[in-house]
């Protein structure tokens, strides 16, 4: 892999200061950031490398979703205005259900493709029950970075026809845990995920989680309390509630990332933060299904971790940091007040707290020299939605303004897997062209 | 102007029926709609006119923003996390008074490239106490269609530098309609625009009113229960509620539009029920400063008419219709169900209830033989965020996946003012870099 020195308008770093540099340059080498420093012409005009100019836009971290779906993307708009529960009997469950390795191959390439294109490099998929290897194969080939791991269901009482034994789900997760944690150079780690109370015996929980001692720096990923429904059925089945149960299973610590925690009581809040088990807050998700709205103010000042997934593509609609950054500040502000959740603060959960989530904040989630070259270069320049960009309201523009169109070249680990807005990877045509007819033969065989 | 046949994948109408057409061309001749057909090819062969076949892109009405300010824009990301009467006073009051004709040419202009842009064809703007002439001047060159008025303000404890006598502020409002209420073709009406209860004496309020008399189909457009600080005020200048105020001054009518309308008593629904006065809804800006979500499911069942508008650039931070849709059906969700404000309902409130509230609604708001060529063609059908596009969920595709980047071409009264994402009349280039430069002239001015 060649030198390159790009040289931005500014960079926004996401590091412990927040720091902005404008008229740097930021050399990278070998996938790592080697050096940020002031712009000297005479040293660039001998520059043994590739040098870069972007006068007019915006470098900043790649951005982290620390909850997604990507097998789920097929199914958007196919599932809209409906209950959580309601969701997975009728649509979801028998959808995922009737996956095969081509439409799920069709799905992931067309999150892929979005997620890139938003400037999404760092995600944590919930995976597939079955042709897992599918999702490793496309993220190792189109180069993003992510935890993924195989969906693990057990029980099914919404969708019975949707569950495999325990034993099957424990080895098989065990067996691509060893294939795939940390393969393609360390971009790709492993995710157990045990989709959510109502879908997972206490052993499968409990297996699981053991298994991350096999693992170092694996993730156990799950859902909890989005849905009053949902925390009902949790009661009926263990008498208590999501994170409660949790907890006393022994599943929390700093390596588990639960998606909503949505409806918590005290002592679960309390529970989170003993733990230190993370908190992945999906916004759209959170109001598109009539879940509710997660107390994100009161987690941060608790001290509890909080990241933003952009879940499922059928209920949001779409696969975008900006759509989650921007609505994770808003709907706190009939609440909390206006000065709540600001921008800078949400800045940094879509990035740098994105990488904390997954123990890769040493690798990823800001601009700082030694960490992986995951870059993204905005437009806020020359666009008529997000004008002016200077210091002060640099982070209001990126939050409130901006959205995947203003997403012009990404970098991941060193490489471009997007430039001029375009993948480098994938054909937008023929994914789009193949996730229509892989969609069309999925809904023949779920019916 | 020639005759021109249009032939999309699809045309969505947003008639009474919700009708969708596939394989249906439309004819438009001087600006109108002549006639919706199905395609004969035959006939298509000899057809005298041009002949425009986009055979990916699918067809919906010009999109319908009933409360903007486009004087306002160029304060974009200056005035973040604020509440209402703070961001007022310190910001949007001493910027708007610092406006000088050339700053304000490069807000609107900078507006209306960004609505056009993003498939917003018609608009009731707020408008601007000095200078509105170059407000109409900019909406008549550039072919945009809408309401506007003069921003009337004669009394202001919040920043009493920013006022005009009401003898003043009347007889310039009246000169202003006289000159362009039904100019460019019709395509300009004037929508008179005392600002709200607190910047306003009783006197400025009812003799505004009672100049519609004057003016057939102008419009009374003005600020309403946004805040609680804001009626706290009200109730201290005037011992009633907003909406109780308005109706005790007869100001409330048909041809009344508020904007906001988020904290109303049962008294005060009644008479926007009994009045027939209609509501703005402004969602984003309602969450970003902090003020509260309207109850619009109860206003809707209650046949109270309720349209959309982004509001101001500072409090949003973007000017479009999509944004406001997708956030008007989700933020309902969590208290009134998944299933309440469903896309397609959503739809309507940005097109034809628009239309409605404008009373504009024989003219456009729809796609309908005999209605203006207000039209808008969407790219729903290659992009990797909104497949797949059949009729059952066109509307989620719109209200909750699209976004201005999928707009391709853009019609108002028959002329395209976008094509290929590109404005005819306004170059982005040109623009951006003028907004900039009177921007930091108008800071100057402000200090």
């Amino acid at each position: 892999m060649s030198k390159k020195l790009i040289i931005p308008k500014q960079i926004v770093t996401a590091d412990a200061e927040d720091k902005i540099y404008r008229n740097y340059s930021i050399e990278i080498e070998e996938g790592i950031i080697k050096s940020i420093a002031k712009v000297d012409e005479d040293k660039i005009s001998k520059y043994y490398g590739e040098v870069l100019r972007y006068p007019n836009l915006t470098l900043v971290p790649g951005f982290v979703q620390t909850h997604i779906h990507t097998c789920q993307t097929l199914f958007r708009g196919l599932a809209d205005d409906l209950e959580l529960l309601d969701w997975l009997t009728m649509k979801i469950f028998p959808y995922e259900n009737s996956h095969n390795k081509e439409s799920l191959r069709a799905s992931v390439k067309l999150s892929l493709l979005e997620l890139q294109g938003g400037g999404t490099t760092t995600v944590m998929d919930m995976g597939t029950m079955r042709h897992q290897e599918v999702i490793f194969d496309e993220f190792i080939k189109n180069g993003m970075r992510g935890y993924c791991g195989k969906c693990m269901i057990d029980e099914n009482e919404l969708y019975p026809d949707f569950k495999e034994t325990t034993k099957e789900s424990l080895s098989e997760s065990y067996q691509l845990a060893k294939e795939f944690h940390n393969s393609a150079e360390g971009r790709i780690k492993y995710g157990f995920a045990p989709r959510f109370v109502l879908s997972c015996s206490e052993e499968l929980m409990k297996e699981t989680h053991s298994m991350l001692g096999d693992f170092e720096d694996s993730i156990f990923h799950t859902h909890s309390s989005e849905n009053k429904s949902e925390i009902e059925a949790v009661r009926k089945k263990y008498g208590k509630e999501n994170i409660e149960y949790f907890n006393s299973i022994g599943v929390l610590d700093d390596h588990t990332v639960l998606a909503h925690c949505i409806h918590l009581n005290n002592s679960e809040i309390d529970s989170l933060k003993t733990t230190q088990a993370r908190v992945a807050h999906c916004p759209s998700s959170n109001l598109k299904l009539g879940s509710g709205i997660a107390q994100i103010p009161r987690y941060l000042n608790e001290g509890i971790q909080v990241s933003l997934g952009a879940d499922g593509a059928p209920c949001n609609n779409n696969l975008s940091v900006f759509t989650e950054m921007r609505l994770a500040a808003l709907i706190q502000k009939p609440v909390h007040g206006p000065t709540s959740t600001n921008a800078k603060t949400i800045f940094r959960l879509g990035t740098i707290e994105g990488a904390k989530a997954l123990h890769l904040d040493n690798e990823v989630g800001s601009i700082e020299v030694g960490k992986k070259a995951d870059l993204v270069l905005l437009n806020l320049e020359s666009s008529s939605h997000s004008l002016p960009d200077d210091d002060e309201n640099i982070y209001s523009n990126i939050v409130y303004s901006s959205s995947p169109q203003d997403v012009e070249h990404v970098m991941i680990n060193g490489g471009w897997v997007v430039v001029g807005g375009k993948s480098i990877n994938l054909d937008e045509e023929e994914v789009v062209a193949d996730a229509k007819e892989e969609l069309l033969k999925l809904l023949k065989r779920s019916e």
